[in-house]
């Protein structure tokens, strides 16, 4: 059959970054983040990540993975460069091109920082994360009005495998929030959440749950208005969420999902700022939720001398805290610093009970928060 | 409550592209499309596009739209363009930054022309594609094993509004392709097929569909292997997606959703290559689908000479063809050429019925795919 009176539209697939011929895979392979197709990036075996791309008419070109790197333009017209080894995980990174801060258009774009960026995955060696021939659950995109923001919102929403063949049964929800800059489709694409899910249900590990992610307006956050303090543009966007969450997407999933909607079936977790929202709304309003997480980020209070006051004095009372709340998970990674554990040894001093996690090896990434969720998902609705 | 002891990780949030403090809002506009934040990209009265950003170290700056536009550097560092009129509807994008293909920063990213590149959103005074407060459906994300592909892929699955409401109510379900060099992301981001189906269900003009969409290896069609001519690599990638289809993704919808299984209640429909996908697939498989559209793209034949032998002779009798396939779709944009109503002519004047739609003043894009679906979906399943 020919291609005859309809004239393909040839898309423009030419760029400036050129596919290698002939593909090394014995000392490097293509990171998984890749776009379709491209070669490089690549991570070799001490995990140094390496970089390549042809730009003959740029002056300057940078890499920028938090530390940044002076790429080398060879006489072919290619800059590469090989970094130090890196931490085992995903990092989100972008390049400066004569100055312009931009994302490389190697890597699948993911949204964080506040903007479209790229991202690398270097292996870990660990497979809780990834997909497997298990029944798999979906994740939703679920439009719903919100009286609070006046406006149709999207968030996700996870079903946990089987949850359409049984129209009967009920399940209990976990509201998973992501980091500043981030927004609601950094848990199901960064973090695998639905795949760490999958796998922990499959082995028997953890209940099957109903999870919901919502931006929870963090990306206007660091935004401030014109002539207004970041700090303020923070506090107007906590006071957003906390209406929105208990006034529009609590009942719009209870109402449109088979929850299990009484507090012994609810918990709260989120990364970062997200664990500073965790903290601030659950603390607040503990009639609600029996499960707290807070992945590399909670609680914005001296353990020492703010316990008794902090959110309208929860840990005042130990004893009525450990009886209502059911886990207080903290996990953060070695890399960090010791900012968590001070947390978690301030609280169990003052006798409130808590679960510590710390992810080996890894930093203020998403490979700790995945390792956050699988630690943590095993210990709900137990 | 003071931040003490835990120090946030405050991420960078500086960048090439500055805020503007006064944003005027009477001559133009934010493009719905600009990433959180960015007040340029703009469209003024006039549709023009007007880009502005702060790069004092690039050399040379050009705009990508289909036609590039050679940007303009002030003394202030800023370099601005404003385009001509833009057509309404949808356009992909980029930049070219010292000879640099890349996203622009201040927009979203949207998987299209192989990679993730910008878009912009030109008003198009129309609001049958917009988020109005009517019942949404969910676009769910469906993770499945694919024996053809020996691999786990992700589809898009469109519920309609109610759908888990009544457990026994069953659907009839469109099969929904992209273009090249997109993927299972496209209908529901750029398209907003989710919000034309909800309006048209509302409105009572649309039957309650299933919609599937699957990326279906287009992006793996136009990277050719090493030696390989991209013709080859498109008929390597047509032959992977026919039995994908017809063998894992039909029969896995089949089973995990409520969905009628015989063919007047099946679909497929696609834009540009999709459309020659849907051909390929739905006149080789009538046994299968009752209702076929090609949107911008559909038969790659000669409607004057191949008629009675392509397709194994679909067309060769006009009568039973007619009888079996209830709906023939044939939609294009007026400014496309003429290719798509050469065919519906040629189609008709063999005596086969078919229905040819022109979407007035839009091109190979968006806003033209968008409006196609509007008009096929209302013709589906009656």
């Amino acid at each position: 059959m020919k291609v005859l009176t309809i004239a393909l539209l040839l898309l423009s697939l030419t760029g400036s970054h050129c596919f290698a011929q002939n593909e090394d895979t014995t000392q490097s392979q293509r990171a998984v983040t890749n776009a379709p197709g491209f070669v490089y990036p690549r991570i070799d075996n001490q995990l140094r990540g390496i970089f390549r791309f042809k730009a003959p008419e740029a002056k300057k070109i940078q890499l920028d993975l938090g530390k940044k790197y002076d790429m080398v333009m060879g006489a072919d017209s290619f800059w590469t460069i090989t970094t130090a080894p890196l931490a085992p995980g995903f990092h989100y990174y972008f390049l400066w091109i004569d100055g312009v801060r931009v994302a490389d258009p190697a890597s699948v774009s993911y949204f964080g920082t506040g903007r479209w960026t790229s991202g690398i995955e270097v292996p870990t060696g660990e497979d809780f994360f990834t997909a497997k021939q298990v029944p798999h659950g979906e994740v939703r995109g679920v439009y719903y009005y919100s009286n609070t923001m006046k406006e149709t919102r999207r968030c996700f929403v996870y079903t946990p495998p089987g949850y359409d063949a049984d129209p009967k049964k009920r399940y209990p929800v976990l509201y998973l929030q992501h980091g500043m800059a981030e927004d609601e489709t950094g848990w199901s694409t960064q973090g695998y959440m639905n795949f760490i899910l999958d796998n922990l249900i499959a082995e028997g590990k953890a209940k099957p749950m109903i999870v919901v992610m919502e931006s929870g307006n963090i990306e206007e956050a660091f935004r401030p208005k014109p002539g207004e303090d970041v700090n303020e543009a923070r506090s107007r966007f906590g006071a957003s969420f906390t209406p929105m969450l208990l006034n529009d997407l609590i009942p719009m999933v209870d109402k449109n999902f088979r929850t299990l909607t009484d507090r012994n079936n609810r918990a709260m977790a989120g990364l970062s700022w997200g664990g500073f929202q965790t903290f601030q709304i659950t603390l607040n309003n503990l009639d609600k939720f029996a499960y707290i997480g807070g992945f590399s980020g909670a609680g914005m209070f001296n353990v020492q001398t703010e316990l008794k006051t902090a959110y309208n004095g929860a840990f005042s009372d130990p004893a009525a805290f450990n009886k209502k709340v059911k886990v207080l998970f903290l996990g953060i990674g070695t890399e960090e610093g010791q900012r968590m554990k001070a947390l978690s040894e301030g609280l169990k001093t003052a006798g409130i009970n808590n679960v510590y996690y710390e992810s080996k090896g890894t930093a203020h990434e998403w490979h700790t928060w995945r390792r956050c969720l699988h630690q943590f998902a095993p210990l709900l609705f137990k």
